[in-house]
């Protein structure tokens, strides 16, 4: 080895049968800048347009957000204001849900600029337009778990995804919560940007704190990220809990949240070691605080709280009677800090929350979920997103993931909202298939699913009203009247898709 | 919408436009097992043989290791002896590394088990049967982050991973640590376990610890493995802090230790907010200690510490003079309790750790790298690998990444280890090619590269004692005098790539 000659030689052979290049010192330059004052810096940092313009967008593409931030969220108008005025066409917008303050969106649909949408749901003046047939493609909407999966199998392949964290160092290691001085936002987990971050070809991280290299704890690694935006807000963390996950002080919501505990405390599922969930709406999210005294009173703990973590859920683990909390998504600001400081509090992306075929996500393991409905029918189908009236109001989110995995789901839902009613005898839209629904909790008693009849039994036993799901439907027409039928047009506005993949219900334009 | 037939058909047509199925209620079942009698078990959870069954192994696949239990690791003797038993034969072999603790693998290479290795470093009897021709195939040797990088770029395919985990839960969320009652072992961080998990195409997680579901703050998810297995020990945590990264109380490692803290200190790069990495050996580990009261004195704080996490980095950060740790490999259980605790103590995979082709790898904002040799040549190449006596005996690890990388690159060794000489005219092994590697400090004198002029400066500036790195090796020479040529054959028994892929050198076989 001390010829020279003779040592690269063998070099040369071993390279050439490896078929590798030799190694040529040559490039090798040392940078010599400290390091630390690279540590505000990188390439990756650009201006939303130039890092719009780096991924090579194209018109016709499919770009995607998160919604973790919902009522205050900033980035989708922000993004697609810019790529509006860059003159972008045609571009397909996959978010994981559309809220109220997306009402923007619409000038956007109409100048072209967005033809598709996929969302797990629609809100205010957006849908109300969607509704009314603004859009030539029919929105396809998917639950949290299908989009997760949908994403992670290219079934639905993401170009850009744009996603709004509250902290991101300049390399792009993100977080929904910043734990340096300069922090602007929280919105705690990161789950339904996960599979974006992931499996999208380019990944852009708008953040309204960049901090110094390494930033803590990331949701996000900077080995997902292709380019750091700099914004002033992306979002206003006090609207986080507004809307569908408002704290209720409704009298019939706390009503039905004290029904829906003694079902889950007298259903058999109330052991040591079982596991919750619970849904937006107010009476729903309100279940746990009722559920706290049963769980003292019989000394049970739950192993793990899932969701959809509220502060009603971070104050029953602190107290030691939920050992740990798995958040794809926080619910409030309580629940966001919580996930930032407590090593028991632990993000989940949407695949490991709730895909059907990802056999570890997190709904395969959940006891009890409490949900809410707009409508059940008197087959237990359920529908969320499609209001009384025809129009688009509401998100599939994680509602037939946990209905269908959870060994009991317990829907809350009044008989009828003021001339409304909910219990009905066919769902205006099919999400949740009846037979992955247990129970159903209304202020005029509580119906079971004949499939299920050990629930029933235990449900009697415990002295709990007990009625037919046919007789509450009738009881709210005998209220209300048999409701006009809808003005549906002949335009599909809507195609709702089963967490399989398959095609499950279609929503018509509404013609008022 | 009434009219059940219009619906079925809309969803129909609405099916087949987008080319997708109807849903089929048909399908649907509820499982109504309580959930939480679920959370220990799963049909992932396996025997060894049935895991090595399932996963498809083949005769002349790819199965891989991590080394993080180092000479406490039991899993990878574990696996090949069973996979010698079920008759396997001609596998590739790629461990993050190898040590002492693996020399059973003897035996496996003789009887055609084994036929090819790929890995950082070998060490023990092994290495030396290795090195006096024992393979048929070369031993590839790779640094950290050019395996994290090769895995990731599928140069380095691997068809099965073989990972311990001191915790997993039933789904294959594991962890470096347990935080459950009958946590057996701790690691730490997984960091270079983390690529074979996320591209190998099956992944086996062996655990001593399987918890309930969910297991606390995972570092492998579910996601990302196919079976777990439940063994008596994956390793023994007191020898992780054995052999390379034992702390030193040598007098000699504790000058240069000294020496090279004041090296760091008038280098230039000893600014508030620097980052530093100590590599294995303890001179350079012992470094911390010396830095510490030149921090406390001066009131400069470092940004993070990499590595190669120890205890002595632990202490500093819980000080608060080192701000977060980033952490590919716990090098001692307090590092690794550290990691389990601490959130501003996070790990990183191979790739966010050191990889050269990956924009924000954490060696990319590394101000000062502390690193131990071998030998040293005239030109600054650096050889950690094998031994004067022409035995491999050493590992790569991340030695030529971070040298590379940092701003300042330090290397600690001695003049002479008993009768070797430690810096000579030209390398046995090239690893580290001199053009990244700054200042040698030896107990003889400092030499700093001639590529580095400033840093010269500074150092004589302070009152080092700067000498020209030939005057060193000349002083080697008298005093040991010539060495004689070592006695290799011509079989090419390793081959060492570069970061880049490329060949950098081969190690021949040894004669005598």
């Amino acid at each position: 080895m001390n010829n020279i000659k003779d040592r690269a030689d063998l070099i040369a052979q071993a390279a050439q049968k490896m078929n590798k290049e030799v190694y040529n010192d040559s490039h090798v330059k040392k940078i010599i800048t400290p390091r630390h004052e690279l540590q505000r810096q990188s390439s990756k940092v650009v201006t939303l347009e130039d890092a719009i313009r780096k991924t090579g967008l194209k018109d016709g593409m499919t770009i995607s957000f998160h919604h973790h931030f919902r009522g205050g969220d900033k980035v989708i108008n922000l993004v697609v204001d810019k790529l509006a005025e860059m003159g972008y066409k045609d571009l397909h917008l996959a978010s994981s849900s559309l809220i109220d303050v997306h009402e923007p969106l619409i000038e956007h649909i109409r100048n072209g600029v967005i033809t598709k949408i996929s969302t797990s749901g629609l809100r205010g003046k957006l849908a109300n337009e969607i509704s009314h047939g603004l859009m030539k493609e029919p929105v396809v909407f998917r639950s949290h778990g299908s989009r997760g999966y949908a994403i992670k199998s290219n079934e639905l392949h993401i170009d850009v995804a744009f996603l709004g964290a509250s902290s991101s160092d300049p390399l792009g290691n993100a977080a929904g919560f910043s734990t340096s001085e300069n922090a602007k936002s929280i919105c705690g987990s990161l789950g339904y940007a996960l599979p974006d971050a992931k499996y999208a070809d380019h990944t852009v991280i708008l953040t309204d704190d960049l901090v110094d290299y390494p930033n803590q704890h990331n949701a996000i690694s900077e080995a997902d990220v292709d380019y750091v935006v700099v914004v002033d807000s992306v979002g206003d963390s006090s609207k986080i809990s507004s809307g569908a996950i408002r704290d209720t002080k409704n009298p019939r919501d706390i009503l039905l949240a004290k029904q829906a505990a003694k079902v889950v405390m007298n259903s058999g599922y109330f052991e040591n070691g079982f596991s919750l969930q619970t849904g937006s709406g107010g009476a729903s999210l309100a279940v746990t605080k009722y559920l706290r005294q049963g769980m003292i009173d019989k000394g049970i703990k739950a192993r793990f709280a899932l969701g959809g973590i509220t502060s009603h859920m971070v104050k029953l683990h602190q107290e030691g009677l939920i050992d740990r909390l798995i958040d794809v998504q926080s619910f409030d600001k309580v629940a966001a800090e919580s996930l930032m400081n407590d090593p028991k509090h632990k993000s989940v992306s949407a695949n490991e929350y709730a895909a059907m075929l990802e056999p570890g996500s997190a709904t395969h393991f959940l006891d009890v979920v409490i949900l809410s409905a707009l409508e059940v029918d008197v087959n237990f189908n359920v529908n969320v997103l499609v209001g009384s009236d025809g129009i688009i109001r509401g998100a599939i989110g994680g509602h037939p993931d946990t209905a269908a995995d959870s060994a009991l789901s317990v829907i809350v839902c009044p008989l009828l909202r003021g001339r409304i009613p909910c219990v009905v005898d066919e769902v205006t839209t099919l999400i949740t298939p009846g037979s992955n629904v247990d129970v159903v909790v209304t202020e005029y008693g509580i119906a079971v699913n004949p499939n299920r009849p050990e629930i029933k039994e235990r449900l009697v036993a415990a002295g709990l009203n007990i009625v037919d799901i046919r007789d509450l439907a009738e009881k709210a027409r005998k209220i209300i009247g048999n409701p006009a039928p809808l003005p549906f047009g002949d335009k599909v506005v809507g195609v709702v898709l089963n967490r399989d993949g398959s095609v499950q219900d279609v929503i018509m334009n509404i013609t008022d």
